[in-house]
């Protein structure tokens, strides 16, 4: 049976900066520049998760990437879409919101709870066309 | 001599909330949705700006683009860039930061300041990959 | 008050053949070549919708992107979207589902259903990365 | 020598519905919704092949990418471009044509007919903008 | 009968420098910059070629894209892919090679052997993802 | 500590021809094609490169992506845009500038001038939108 890696690409809208409430703001703004602004400023996220399984013989699947979709709607996209990475979101609370922690703490709002058999594989966030991370759970 | 439009693309990101102060939270949240969110959300805008005039036969441009990147600069990005829309723009004071109200700002901010015998034709701002304004200067 | 347009994008993925029911095969395969195949072939269609009026001084919109969304759902994506052109959408019976046709469609589904005050402007159908066809309403 | 990975990116249109023929038609609603579709729907897909190798020292090459391209034309495009996957396919006889068939048996095509020293690395298959498969060969 | 506008999208790679043979190499740079570098730059030209007319209640074609396209590549391609504009090119001797002029070029290689009862409409090149330049014939 | 790979993409604009001066020209074009055509052609080259390792605790980067781009342009933009590859680029002196040549030779631009604690992990060149060549440090 051929192992293979299915991909949903999803997007949403957030504000965030960069910021360490245990750090004076120099030094916020030294470390940071801009991405600190206290005012806030966003992005458009586009994050690609992937998961991989072996090819189910009697559906084709890794997965139904629809169900994918609904595991990201219900564990991701909800809580972060037009929302503010700082201050809103339970599961990144206490994290500064750089796309580095961003794409951990979605890999940890996930993995977990995949169909049997599978696993996820990289979580891919994209901050802007030009800046993206890569997770794939190694520690 | 050929008429030519011209288009430079440049991009930022920022915070914004749709919001009139002058209503209620309630008549907010029920005109702008998720997009009133008190704590923001934010995008990476792309704008696309085009100048319109005859093609220089010296040089053979409608006008050098480095020029208007520089004009776009110094006008708009330094301006907008991880701001905030609704409380760090000067230009944008007492507006709703829509992307037609955003559109308009910026062309308004560009218009005057071109060179002779060009002609802002229209800024286009792409607020997220589905969602993008154009204006011309009609009114 | 400034004149401005906005557009919102949407996608659906369908199957079609290029076929006239009145001529030969052989002349639909002359004519259409592989695009006439019987077995049919697809394409995921973008389409850009475009709706033009005055920014509305309340809102800041023209119009509500979401509720274009939802207009473009229920008379365009809801019957098109995972379907044959050519024998399951009512609105395109008798037509030949060439790119033309199709967007030419798509304007007469969405031009009466509009807010007062704004009007259709443009429907663009891009039917490959590399084929499009822009739609304004003239005749 | 480096050991590099090139990759040759192609498309195709195409027309199919995931269907078993040894399921009934509810069943086959219910796993694949909107996707069995007897009618059909079809997509643009884009693939991109990776290739791995030294680097020849002679040409700078691991391979001529155009040589790629004409295997790939000769051995998958041709075949499948504005065809039905589930109908006119021989190498995807008796296959549900999912994504993830799809990009195995694309793999089982090409891996044997590559140039000695480099072999088949990798087979990304996106169905949509959306979702995307990814299969190196690995059982 | 519906008036419509059909695109195709090519694209070729080529070398060339502003430059002006009858200005002194300190002129060239100090209007041109980096653009005049001796040695060439090169670039991957996106080029979108717009045909006008009605729709033809035949065949639902503007025009057939795949004469569109052959045009383009006899007319356009062959002369351009993978050569030096300045120095290879027969229909841009003499001309600065600006985005703009080879805009104006390229009109005017095709404006005049479309199917009777379509005009050309629009050449946009991209010289690159930033800067683009859009020709109707207007002079 | 997880692990993590940042990446930062950039552009520039050059000039090139695939040639080996040893050969003769009859055998350059015999292998290279078009693309050994002695008047140069060009592209815009699209680049990603990757960076591998803890995020850090303090910041929650695994480096600045501001800092990567700083090294990028000093180290190699500032070398290549609007460039040509054969005969000015001192660190690809005597190398046939193949994507795959360029690939390796902007590692070894990179792969020594990181932050303690990372690792250059991935370097992915595009030459067009449908060739493109990744190193990885592999010999």
């Amino acid at each position: 049976m051929p192992i293979v890696r299915a991909t949903r690409r999803f997007h949403f809208a957030a504000a965030h900066r960069l910021f360490r409430p245990d750090w004076s703001d120099e030094r916020n703004r030294e470390v940071f520049g801009a991405c600190t602004n206290p005012n806030w400023h966003g992005h458009n996220y586009e994050v690609d998760v992937t998961v991989e399984g072996p090819v189910d013989p009697e559906t084709g699947y890794v997965m139904d990437l629809k169900r994918l979709r609904d595991i990201l709607d219900a564990r991701v996209v909800r809580d972060v879409d037009h929302r503010n990475l700082n201050v809103e979101v339970d599961w990144m609370e206490g994290m500064n919101p750089t796309t580095e922690n961003l794409a951990v703490a979605i890999w940890n709002r996930i993995a977990g709870g995949l169909p049997e058999g599978t696993r996820l594989a990289k979580v891919v966030v994209h901050e802007t066309p030009r800046n993206s991370v890569e997770y794939t759970g190694q520690v």
